[in-house]
């Protein structure tokens, strides 16, 4: 999927929200233990009730993981199934890989040839060698990490260099450098409001996937009112808040309802900004 | 395993080999393609015929989920048959994760609780709580990204910062508030010979491992005369240079061979520096 016909989809469904399929064994309701893909069931009653009201899914690797060779094919059926009955949603492979040259373009032929996802999330440390590979990909996208939502990232990405550049402002300039905004998006936690004034000096026309709405207590005005482009720039994730909304067999439909209040917010702010 | 008994099998086995099990199927040995499971046929293989003269063996995620169902088979055979039969070597999953801490608690939890390795590559760019969740599992071993072997290094990890510290010192040291060098080591890479003096600096006593000695162009007489510790202090990975040395039917035989050609180098180091 290409930038202008993301941006399509935006606003033909007046949200740019992501659900985050974030699929927890342990978290899902007890009754679809009994089948025989418990992890696909949940995601696909999901899927099927959310689809409506968001643009991109993005399941979480580690959920998948965990499950092993289940977890693996759950994974798989859960993309396949998007790509098969939903394929204008866009699809983010949540994995922050990065390694060697060698390694990464590995990683890059599982998620975008393989896989045939949309996007992946990859991490700057390794440098440029790292996230190149992933971009040799016609409409394939890199999410690079930049600013990231948890109280870590102060650790480093917060770190001023000998020039008053701080790290995560390296990472969106120096990556630059590799590929403009037709290929890459950037990380930024909604945590810190203020800070996408700071990222859009740097990266003015990126998309931003902006983790922390909900659960992890960042305001979508803010990041709206500091982080939003002409071309709307923003996939604000969502993940426990709608998915595990609610236990019971209704679980799929309290999430689509979850979704829907979630879209409206974004409506307005699409509308408030001129955008539909 | 802990840091005594994993220099006890360096002293016993004269040797701080590992050995990269990078398996891709498009290099191993034609003949193999026929078997049921020709990674694990391979690893298999190369796993019997280096272990006298290697301490540990790392399997590359990437080259396994390439493959999805299959390779994560494929992967946890590997695991299993090394834990069953060769006990005394240690396990790097070399996944190179890192995320927000409920993901890096499932990725912890899958590599040394359902998969059971010894130690997993982490990278460093979101901080303190997306690697202390990898530090709960006792005798299991985080393996930080601080200085690496490739070119794309040099965008970030030596970044100077207003102090004069450059990113990897500031990952040495801030992450040693995390966890000390009984449940930490770091990636160094081996081409930056010289760069050990200044690692041993912030990390005098903590294990390196060492990825970039044959086919990355290191030297091992460099990484010991300036990263060798009083209790090696060393793990050197080897992947290509052995595991694809050849790839006639008698493959095995002849990585067993390059092992052990490290090895003996490896042994003379070893006496060099007085530890056997």
């Amino acid at each position: 999927m290409n930038k202008q016909e993301l941006f399509e989809n935006i606003k033909r469904k007046k949200s740019f929200l992501c659900v985050g399929l974030d699929t927890d064994i342990k978290k899902i309701p007890e009754h679809l233990l009994k089948e025989e893909d418990p992890l696909f069931a949940f995601n696909k009653a999901i899927i099927d009730a959310t689809a409506p009201y968001c643009i991109a899914y993005k399941p979480n690797l580690a959920f998948y993981e965990i499950m092993g060779v289940k977890g693996w094919t759950a994974f798989e059926k859960t993309v396949n199934y998007l790509k098969w009955n939903y394929p204008d949603q866009f699809i983010i492979a949540d994995a922050k890989r990065g390694d060697i040259g060698n390694t990464s373009a590995m990683y890059a032929r599982t998620f975008f040839y393989e896989l045939d996802v949309d996007a992946v999330t990859v991490a700057p440390y390794m440098g440029e060698d790292s996230v190149t590979p992933f971009l040799t990909y016609d409409e394939k996208w890199v999410i690079l990490l930049a600013l990231t939502s948890n109280k870590g990232s102060h650790d480093f990405q917060l770190t001023t260099d000998a020039e008053g550049e701080r790290l995560f402002e390296k990472v969106l300039r120096k990556s630059q450098e590799w590929a403009d905004d037709r290929q890459m998006m950037y990380v930024v936690g909604a945590t810190q409001g203020r800070m996408f004034e700071d990222i859009r000096r740097v990266a003015p026309d990126h998309f931003l996937l902006v983790p922390g709405i909900g659960a992890q207590g960042g305001s979508l005005e803010e990041v709206c009112q500091y982080g939003m482009t002409d071309q709307c720039g923003l996939i604000v994730n969502s993940s426990r808040a709608i998915i595990y909304a609610d236990k019971s067999e209704q679980f799929a439909a309290v999430a689509g309802q979850e979704a829907q209040k979630v879209q409206q917010q974004m409506e307005a702010q699409l509308q408030a900004h001129h955008l539909i």
